[in-house]
């Protein structure tokens, strides 16, 4: 008998563990509601032909697939055999598994999900439609510090048949209040697809290397301008093109400075126009309605994974003073106006925020902000003197119950040392002992656990307010 | 281009949908932590040799696999390829793919990842454990009606070294709170798996055939009794045996009476007497302490499908007063004593009840349960003028906020009309206008759309307490 464990990249979550999760589920639920966005869920696992596509070569490797079941799964497998027995020798045996033992993925983001969801209901839906989805994604990376297979995302997303960079602002603002409540300063970097598509008219890189350079790009913070140079050299684009942008991504100015060198260098892009103008807008606004605990910072070298941005793109990162390294992302964003198409619905502008629960959660025990977080619900603790005894105290407990205080009854007829001692492992704070004495007396024994007093009551009545407390 | 959908037997939730989950959810979750019950979660998947030979053949035979991802895949394929080219023809292909293509499973239950959280957690944990877990499961079960692919549990359990029938009163009377804040009478049927032991210990009935007798005599109250005894025969169970014991299942008696009788069928069974001395503490303690909305009732016939059942066995259904028949079990549960010795980790009794959500739902719904659950969040819609407006609006937005109320922008600066629309359609009781007009004047125009009036305010904090309301 082998002593059991659970898949690697995958956690159990204890009851303190999940009372911290549970806090921020709820402040993030609260806030989204707040900003006027309604849940729904999807399910678990998607069609693969939903899914595959959207998220670059990487996203189709990693997704978890579902080996089909029970009968199908036999039935393909016979079919095989009987391939191989066959004189068909030639049957690919790695593309034939690969497409038919699965039609199924577990869900790699909530956005396309979404985005199919949208499709599927757009006879039921009110445009513009503003939904939050809270739910698990799964991605067979390889687990290292902070990346899990399975994790909660929190996604806040409004879809309508033209975008409106309002929705940008109302997503930072969004944020802004979440982390403003967590009490959990951050930084918002934004930048937009089209300014770095104007980049790419200006530098002469062809099309063709779009994602490539996205890629590349994305790692400018994390190992640096050279290490980025030779990534793009290798990948085919000119050490010329390369310069004659590189500047921009090296730009330590503020926003009106940059602005300013782009619009020069975006005098023939009309992209590259475009972007800037977008970003302006949500830049500016957004100053002067203001931020409470947030500082939003115009990164232009954030590219962003997911293939399926095509505007604004955010990504959010713990505040901190001193640069960039080692800085773990704990959200991100943006625009998609394309994602809809793929399923053949066509005018539909999206943009949304997804916020990396674990990630924040991590954030947060670092930083010690889950003090105030307690996960003891119960206030008060039955000790067991026998089935006589529980039956008649059975009755206050029923009437605690209904005051709405959490009760429990210690289960066993056991030594009364255990039974506080159980007490004081789950930081119950009180105990009620009713003996065969006290019951002759009609009295009720109250233990305060913390301040080791004791107080006998004649009323159960009279035990509450100190309960609730 | 495929119009995308979703895999059978899982579902979308729109945001009415969700609002009627998530309260059930509450109240379950409100109620487990009233009775001191404290929330832990497990992965989704599991490893196989967790899950594996716990549930029965068709358990096994009804998991989500996952199929082993990227390079792992790769190599199992090719491996695969090496063998079928070599001179091994004699490998067994069907049982190479499904030992070497996965080996995590969704989770089935969540009874065994809990039963295993408990074994790989036992030295943080504080016996007797109580831990409650609101979490989906997934079967590849043909999908009809209230049947689904992917739905969710809620499980209240307790373990500890030595089971307490007090724990299972304390579970029926969790059960009895719950369905009674939900408005929803149940009965809960009681039995145990001791009193089938000493049934099938006087019939006769071999021991090797105790699953074929359980699994066919759990169907006694949908296809009666002519088939089960038809079902046994085919199974190998005497007609003489059957007719022995038949005429306990079909007892109309009340507890008292059935007590009797079978008190004096089990003279001679051990088995027999523990499983009639544990229900009748249950059933008399129940009595005196009394359920709320609750009908408790002992059910000879009810057997559960679960292998890993030792003693009580419950189940719920909704309340009826004709019969059985055509009746969806919206709950079960019951004591496992054995099945942490499976992990490796002796003298555990756990005991506990799982609650279905969707059958729950389905239920509540067709008995209107749910009327007074509201989704709609947002207390009020401004209305988009223009940039200018909305810039100068979205103090007030930004104040109401705070203020807790729920508040959106409309994103587009459109028709007025089409703006009035979307409040209504999204149940939204106030609009805010402030256009050029108001701005001048200082005004803020609110219009409540159900009462269809419309007032002039100077200051928004005039405005508060009508939505809040």
């Amino acid at each position: 008998m082998e002593f059991p464990n659970i898949p690697k990249g995958t956690r159990d979550f204890s009851s303190i563990e999940m009372s911290k999760r549970n806090y921020l589920i709820q402040v993030i639920r609260e806030k989204f509601e707040l900003f006027g966005f309604y849940p729904i869920e999807t399910p678990s696992f998607e069609n693969i032909s939903t899914l595959v596509g959207k998220y670059g070569e990487e996203g189709d490797y990693l997704m978890f697939k579902l080996l089909h079941s029970g009968n199908v799964l036999k039935k393909r497998i016979s079919d095989f055999f009987r391939k191989i027995n066959s004189k068909e020798k030639t049957v690919d045996v790695a593309k034939f598994l690969n497409e038919h033992l699965s039609n199924k993925a577990l869900r790699y983001d909530l956005t396309v999900p979404f985005v199919r969801y949208v499709v599927m209901h757009k006879n039921e839906i009110v445009f513009p439609f503003k939904r939050y989805q809270i739910q698990p994604v799964w991605r067979a990376d390889k687990p290292q510090k902070g990346r899990f297979r399975e994790f909660y995302q929190c996604d806040a997303d409004i879809v309508s048949s033209y975008g409106s960079l309002w929705e940008e602002i109302e997503l930072i603002q969004l944020c802004d209040e979440i982390f403003t409540k967590l009490n959990f300063p951050i930084i918002i970097y934004i930048n937009h697809r089209d300014i770095l598509g104007g980049l790419v008219e200006i530098s002469g890189i062809k099309n063709n290397l779009w994602k490539d350079f996205t890629t590349s790009l994305d790692k400018w913070n994390k190992i640096g301008r050279d290490l980025v140079k030779k990534e793009m050299l290798r990948k085919g684009i000119s050490s010329q093109s390369f310069e004659k942008i590189a500047f921009f991504f090296d730009m330590k100015e503020n926003f009106s400075k940059k602005e300013k060198h782009l619009t020069v260098a975006f005098q023939y892009s009309k992209k590259g126009k475009k972007g800037i103008k977008d970003l302006s807008f949500i830049y500016k606004n957004i100053r002067r309605i203001s931020l409470q605990n947030t500082k939003l910072e115009w990164n232009i070298s954030l590219a962003r994974g997911m293939n399926y941005y095509t505007g604004t793109i955010l990504e959010i990162v713990p505040f901190h003073n001193n640069g960039y390294s080692n800085l773990i992302s704990i959200g991100g964003g943006g625009r998609y106006d394309q994602l809809a198409n793929l399923f053949g619905m066509k005018n539909v502008s999206g943009v949304g925020v997804s916020l990396g629960l674990d990630r924040i959660y991590l954030a947060m025990e670092k930083k010690n902000l889950f003090q105030t977080i307690s996960n003891y619900p119960s206030k008060v603790l039955f000790i067991n003197f026998g089935d006589e005894e529980v039956l008649y105290a059975y009755k206050m407990i029923n009437f605690l119950r209904k005051k709405g205080i959490s009760t429990q009854l210690y289960p066993h007829t056991v030594k009364i040392g255990k039974q506080f001692r159980y007490a004081n492992d789950n930081n119950i704070p009180f105990t009620i002992s009713i003996g065969k004495n006290e019951i002759k007396r009609n009295k009720i024994r109250v233990k305060n656990l913390k301040e080791r007093t004791e107080k006998e009551y004649d009323n159960i009545n009279d035990i509450v307010n100190q309960l609730i407390q």
